[in-house]
């Protein structure tokens, strides 16, 4: 259990899903080197469960997060520093990437600038419909290059050009059809769309989806014919696991599997 | 003439239309090793007939393809027997992506798992209003991860994660929504907007379809300045064919261009 | 100021706006070579512009552009040719990529072919309602190879595909929502809407913006891995510029920031 001052609230639960909240509301979840570190600490412990099957990311208050804390960033002006600071950031975005489970990003309120990164960097999105979303760094001097990372691989060129260039809000609505989040529900039905989601991964092996997520990013990165050959190889691993042999005689059998997932 | 007992029936018209009807409704016309092999059998026929113009694909019975049979997969249970499979499948799909004309998928019913990637890898594709597609192995506990390869470069990051986790299907408006058929109609107007589409590329020259294709997958592997000197070579030497000389002369003297496409 | 017979007219105003009009109405702004060469000298000398802000890219006339001159292309039939004249073409269009201010397309009757590249590549897209666009090359013979480089990074690849096989004409509506151009507006209103993306660009700092714009395009060729990392150096590099400390410290103390962007 985590202690209920910490920027990032861990709970898990019997089935291995694990709850990340962040916990700063009076400024709204920046991303803190205080909550970069919460969060790449949660991330690392995730990792290491081999028990946990899908991670949450949620926020308390207002907002899920406008980004980085530009107090901070203002009191130390130097290259080392912000160096240091979008590494550090970096890091942790690449983190979730690279987590054998899926990490489905819950918003509400705003999700802005490295905030709205996030979001894009998460595996799935779910959002309540009053949701609102932008790379705004630009309005204050800074374009928001790192969170162009992940939502250039989301939203069509055109698009994301316009939020990095405007700096303005977009809706839960369009966040949708542009392809930044997966669905949107009124706020007071997000943790049931959410269940659902986690329901349907729980049902499935967590050898399987941390094999398929791991594929699915170093396949992106490949040529068609590479791409392939990997997945093949993938795919001919992921068969040797005992669920897939259970699920496919449990199918051939017409009954449900038997497996613990 | 195919015999009708064929996995696949080849039909091919005067006008160089080659329709390949995968012929296994008993089985949904599951990507059996058999099934495979007569695409495979199909497509290298089509590669070596000069005068082929347009593939459909296509399937008998109520479903377009539930992908791999899943009884030959339980049956063999070895990695080699798995990385030859998914290889002959993998270089089946890849056939598509380097065949000169363009393939048409005709969807109806059901296309999930590897009969999904078929959809995705053809050039084009037309369903009917009840299809649906699944990327579903996820359920039996084997991730679709070949399927991703084509999935990921057709229909948004988020989008196809959502496919390959929950194995759910979409319909066929989401499948057009999301890039992953181009056109939706009642299942009777089917053959009649595939004929549209046929008619169209009938009318263009096979020397220039065949360039523009080959380019068009090769220029998307390339960064964009080298994708330039590539597109332009190409366009340099399609305008030295004689069609696009007459094409262009035809244009520019205002009738309709002269030749044999 | 521009003579009025130019086939490009350049007007630039107190604030930085550029506005690049293609005046050549009687071949409804046919990229001709005196046209690549026109547009290329504009954006050379916005390149050089070191108080430029930001290009509407218009045009005189019915048309946005169709393309490529095909007379000219007729009456000088060799391959040295046309390399040459793609390869003007692709500098020109890598001129765009390169600018440091972004490049606003500003899009009113066809845009076809080359034309529809030029609307393709820009960084944003301005339609009016009627507009309609089409990589028609095909229809004479000449698979649209270059077009297809911009058209791909921006519309999913079925419906590039779609468009490159058929040459047929989209609505602005259906470019909008594949991805070609940002917004549609009634053609009485395109200047205002153009007039809001301008002004909003203006606003930021031309610093960020080129910093940004370059970053954008150059982590897209990357990996996710090797993305991130020049992003952060990028933003470290940004914030160190005195608009973001300003704007930063702005933010920080609740007012406007006092820069001269």
């Amino acid at each position: 259990m985590s202690d209920s001052n910490d920027a990032v609230l861990l709970a898990r639960d019997a089935r291995g899903v694990v709850t990340l909240t962040m916990n700063r509301p009076a400024n709204f979840n920046a991303l803190s080197e205080e909550m970069l570190a919460a969060l790449q600490d949660a991330l690392d412990r995730v990792a290491a469960d081999e028990s946990a099957r899908v991670v949450v990311l949620a926020a308390h208050g207002k907002a899920f997060s406008p980004g980085h804390n530009l107090k901070e960033m203002v009191e130390q002006p130097t290259a080392a520093y912000y160096r240091k600071l979008f590494a550090q950031c970096s890091r942790m975005m690449l983190s979730i990437v690279r987590l054998p489970v899926p990490v489905i990003a819950r918003v509400h309120g705003i999700a802005t600038a490295a905030g709205c990164q996030l979001v894009a960097q998460c595996d799935l999105a779910v959002a309540a419909e009053e949701a609102r979303f932008a790379v705004s760094g630009i309005a204050y001097g800074l374009f928001c290059s790192t969170p162009s990372v992940p939502l250039l691989r989301n939203v069509p060129a055109k698009a994301a050009m316009e939020m990095l260039l405007t700096g303005e809000f977009i809706s839960a609505r369009e966040a949708r059809e542009r392809g930044l989040v997966n669905r949107v529900v009124p706020a007071d039905a997000l943790d049931a769309e959410i269940g659902t989601l986690v329901d349907s991964i729980l049902d499935k092996p967590r050898v399987a989806v941390a094999m398929g997520k791991e594929l699915f990013y170093r396949q992106r990165e490949m040529g068609l014919e590479a791409a392939y050959q990997l997945a093949g190889e993938t795919m001919a691993q992921n068969m040797m696991d005992p669920c897939a042999q259970e699920g496919f005689r449990a199918f051939t059998e017409k009954r449900k599997p038997a497996w613990k997932p």
